[in-house]
């Protein structure tokens, strides 16, 4: 077996995928609006969508085409509206969507994956839905693909284009990963305004892929916020389309399973990390490491207590080394925690242990707190789980950002 | 039955309890730091502490000394460090603290309840708190009550004094209650860094006025949120001393015991409700009402899902009718919520039924957002329980106080 090299920022595709973008002014003329991601041969499919009882109406037609797990063919993405809150007028808008998709692929309207994020509860201008649809198609007749911007096209308020990509061998053929996502804000725990493509041109049965794509949201997407809201449109998924040629794999513990579960691990890792990287405001990257706990869930439940604490977060902006806001976020999730037996590191050296303060580092402590990343370790002493959860501060400009502040 | 006279801001306790403070250094000069509440009597006491894992010393003091629902005579309440994550030394400094107010007051030291706010982490300079209750003496030999000053001796980051009071009649026995509570950060539903201490001269059995506040707790300080975190310090307490010689209550469901409920719900409700308005760097108070839920429970779920979202909060902060997000944050809780049956107004008017935006009234709702209150309804149309949370939203100034932004 061959390593796995990893790339960031890397947005070439795998085998038989094209990326489209084009500006149909649902944004100002500066920036592409609508982006097509089309496989030339169908694609197994995994997806993930939001857990908020408010869906979108694009996430209701993906849910409705997806029941069967059959195979995929494009991605068709808007910005600057969720199409969400907008009724059965909505779920038309996202049909209708679909249906010029698949006319100009020809291919079946429930091949066509549909996303949108913005704005919650305007209807979409549909009719630049359309000419949109009319100016992909000439890109994709002059084959002018794109991958740079289009990953830029699927951005709103994040200032940074986030792709990943790998490569490694299985049986002798090369396997290509290559993703995009986007998010900024409304990020949480279970899923964020957050959009998340994967393309690979692995062969791999739907059922193993969604497995994979399951296990690995609940470590990655799932443990990470920006401010602790859950969006009405987030969907993380894979498309692939098997033109590695590689023998299909069935069992994703299988030495060929293996390999593919780490590198999409990683891929997803990165994505997640990079949303909150550049969340709203955010000027300082901030990962939680708790070890030892009684259980998986309590380990997640208590990282995510951490990096969805307000408190904590605006102590880190402010470079104050607060570490009794973190213990109190510990104790007040509903995970189990005893803190006489928990001790705490921040940036890899301790604060808290044997229930009260230990000041050996505290100056050395205080001055990592200008420091970008902020490393939070906690070892819980009650069991062996572990997990890792991913945050930024909160700062004024998360306030300005959200606030859309009028004067 | 008499009528219920209410009073908010006064400070004016009913028979028999004194209440002093001084300064004892733990604050700079210009203000008291520490105080005590004292009823010449021995009292019924009902007590609420934080759900927090991490407890404070003093509320592992508290809840040891309230085990046994014995009677209590004095609290003692300092600012400035909250004794919390401070270990066995921390316990002894309680401890110590609940020895020289009982010797100075002639009590048992199990009948005075210690409360700590302030700074998590820290030891206590206890030399501070032992010349602090020698000055308090001072003030009890000299009879120089001053409720005001006590009120303004429990606060912290707080701007403004919080109290509340009561008159009614029962039997023909004029009945006082009187209150005062500190609260500005660190608020969430399930308690709050929040103290709050209200003292009555009803006549009314233990186990009744521990029911009492267990049922007022879970619609008042448990339904605010200012930003979603927990303390490790929060207690909410009666004394009850039963010098208005009334005949004992001795059932919540007795014509008295309805009068003097409505009489203290009425009061905590106020209280809460000022410590939202009090936010740190809230700008707007936000009511949220919630009907026709399925249950009482996701009615309170549902409330504080709105309260608690940081989209919400920033959006009201920057006068931005973003409907959207409430939608979106009723959704992402875990009460049972459907959006197309879902009415939801804004300062009394539709903007969201049927599952999509009601139009009519949105250039009136915009300007409403330029109101000091907003009040979000919201009908759920899926059973006929309601609850009311209370908030505020998230300002520049939150961030600030709370980042002690140090450039």
């Amino acid at each position: 077996m061959s390593e796995i090299k990893f790339e960031n920022n890397s947005v070439d595709f795998p085998k038989g995928y094209e990326v489209y973008s084009v500006n149909c002014g649902l944004a100002d003329k500066s920036r592409d609006d609508l982006t097509l991601i089309y496989s030339n041969v169908p694609a197994k499919c995994a997806i993930v969508f939001t857990k908020n009882q408010v869906k979108a109406a694009p996430v209701l037609w993906d849910q409705m085409i997806t029941e069967d797990a059959s195979d995929k063919q494009a991605i068709i993405i808007n910005v600057k509206n969720a199409n969400a809150c907008t009724g059965i007028k909505g779920f038309e808008n996202s049909e209708k969507t679909a249906n010029l998709v698949s006319e100009m692929l020809d291919i079946k309207p429930s091949e066509v994956i549909v996303c949108s994020t913005g704005v919650i509860g305007e209807q979409l201008d549909f009719s630049k839905i359309e000419n949109g649809i009319k100016l992909l198609e000439k890109e994709y007749k002059n084959k002018n693909i794109d991958g740079l911007k289009a990953a830029s096209a699927i951005l709103t308020t994040d200032t940074k284009i986030k792709t990943a990509s790998a490569v490694f061998e299985l049986d002798g053929k090369k396997i290509k990963i290559g993703a995009m996502c986007k998010g900024s804000g409304m990020i949480r725990p279970n899923m964020a305004t957050m959009l998340s493509f994967v393309c690979t041109d692995c062969n791999i049965r739907q059922e193993v892929l969604q497995e994979a794509l399951d296990l690995i949201v609940k470590d990655t997407y799932n443990m990470i916020s920006v401010d602790g809201d859950m969006s009405t449109n987030d969907t993380a998924l894979i498309l692939a389309n098997g033109l590695a040629e590689n023998r299909e794999i069935t069992d994703l513990n299988s030495p060929e399973g293996k390999i593919f579960f780490k590198a999409l691990l990683e891929i997803e890792t990165e994505l997640a990390k990079s949303i909150v990287k550049d969340g709203e405001g955010a000027t300082k990257f901030v990962e939680v490491n708790i070890s030892n706990a009684i259980s998986k869930q309590d380990a997640r439940t208590l990282a995510r207590a951490v990096i969805e604490s307000n408190l904590v977060k605006t102590a880190i902006f402010g470079e104050d080394a607060n570490w009794g806001r973190i213990v109190s976020s510990l104790g007040a999730s509903e995970a189990k925690f005893d803190p006489n037996k928990t001790i705490l590191e921040i940036n890899g050296l301790p604060i808290f242990k044997n229930g009260e303060i230990f000041t050996e580092f505290l100056d050395e402590i205080d001055k990592s707190f200008k420091d970008k990343e902020i490393i939070i370790d906690i070892n819980c002493n009650l069991g062996s789980d572990r997990a890792t959860g991913w945050g930024c501060d909160l700062s004024y400009d998360y306030v300005k950002i959200n606030g859309d502040y009028r004067t």
